[in-house]
């Protein structure tokens, strides 16, 4: 297993006096995913979980309905995925062209993925079936940070859990890349065959960015919970999903922004 | 101009009491960069500095060199910015190709990366010239601030900010995405035709990744100062291109990750 955490030799200044220690820093390489002989994607990540990585970034670009998809996935060298897919799993090659020209510069074109989400049938989630106590919510970033503990030493690295309903983590993964990470703990379900996640929330050490609701929302999860601010897009897009949206969730306090029924 | 804030309706839960008010968040829509009639690139950011995000995506990508290779640049739309190229200017449209597909997914391939770096001709920065006190360095984060105070009322935005030797405030950007905000405020210095920055150094809010670095390198910049933590990946880079690259700036303490002989 390739290293996720490096350790590099800093000059520490607190005031004017320096000192010379070690700091560990997060490992940032790039992977590239390939559908067979294909490349289809490049992405810098945090190596670890590679295969749930590619599974999950496939899965929310609507490429990969299922594990049921999958004939065979596999790490052809340190930093690449390679995937091949069932006969009859219909790859929609024109959506990854699209998407390759839609997503330079790191962003991704509004209109574009709403038609993925679209296209993936997950774009109303139910009204009913998940419900959480505010209490509940307000321990998740316990959990999430007990679960840390260990592996996030270096201050760098964005986190996504599971949890159900009564507050009991189900997965956490960890990356430089906050979309890296959703994609790890989304892909680690999708490749256990358990996927839609009706029963399941997320929550995001970060901000809710668009590109996180619209993950989330493929995955049918009906809850994302954000440690940060939501931007007006994703709450613009949860509200289309009827997913319900928090903010802020920390010391004992939350917004919620979008689906306030399925917050007892 | 566009909102660059919006008032959205949210339910405030203090532990199990709940209130109804008016919360702001950071707008977030699509932009798309045109060379003459041709898209290059959608990506997702804060409106307003439009034509410097656009500039300064451009000048990071290696297309554009200085401001004298724009004839033309103006807003066509509400969320299009339309560049019209000076005769002689040589857009190297392969790259631009290469990084469409390289750039999918949020990442940036490293290699690709840095090739467009060696392009430009900024690999080794100068190591003489520029050299800051660490008491200017304690005072970044603060000046910063206050030149936010007004904006960022949101808790969802970036900022990006460049100060001279002397600490101080030459320009400030903010926006959803960490590298918008960095492409504004150097592509506000691309236009008034102030590239390259060898006198400035850049502070921004968030984490030091590899794109940051690269972004920085390509405008001569020769320190990057971080509030949060580097990946290994930019202090690899760092170190490669002579950069002095310093974490964790907050509270009277920073670490230094690299070119160290530039903090007096």
């Amino acid at each position: 297993m390739k290293r996720n955490i490096l350790a590099v030799p800093v000059r520490r200044m607190v005031g004017s006096a320096g000192e010379s220690l070690q700091d560990l820093v997060a490992v940032e390489e790039p992977l590239e995913i390939r559908i067979g002989d294909r490349p289809v994607s490049i992405t810098m990540r945090t190596p670890g979980h590679d295969l749930e990585l590619a599974a999950g970034f496939l899965f929310g670009e609507g490429i990969l309905r299922s594990a049921g998809d999958i004939e065979k996935i596999e790490a052809t060298g340190e930093n690449v995925v390679r995937i091949l897919l069932q006969p009859g799993a219909d790859a929609d090659t024109e959506r990854l062209e699209r998407n390759f020209y839609m997503s330079s510069s790191c962003g991704v074109c509004g209109k574009a993925s709403i038609e993925a989400v679209h296209a993936t049938g997950c774009v109303i989630l139910p009204r009913n079936g998940f419900a959480v106590a505010a209490e509940v919510i307000h321990g998740l970033p316990g959990g999430l940070r007990q679960s840390q503990a260990v592996f996030d030493r270096t201050g760098g690295l964005h986190a996504a859990a599971l949890f159900d309903s009564n507050g009991t983590l189900c997965g956490v993964r960890e990356d430089v890349g906050r979309h890296n990470a959703v994609d790890k703990v989304i892909g680690s379900e999708v490749l256990a065959g358990r996927t839609p996640l009706c029963d399941k929330m997320l929550l995001v050490s970060g901000r809710a960015s668009f590109e996180l609701i619209q993950k989330a929302a493929v995955a049918g999860i009906p809850l994302l919970a954000a440690v940060g601010a939501p931007s007006s897009l994703a709450v613009d897009l949860a509200r289309r999903f009827q997913m319900t949206l928090l903010g802020f969730v920390r010391d004992d306090r939350f917004n919620i922004y979008s689906g306030e029924w399925r917050v007892r």
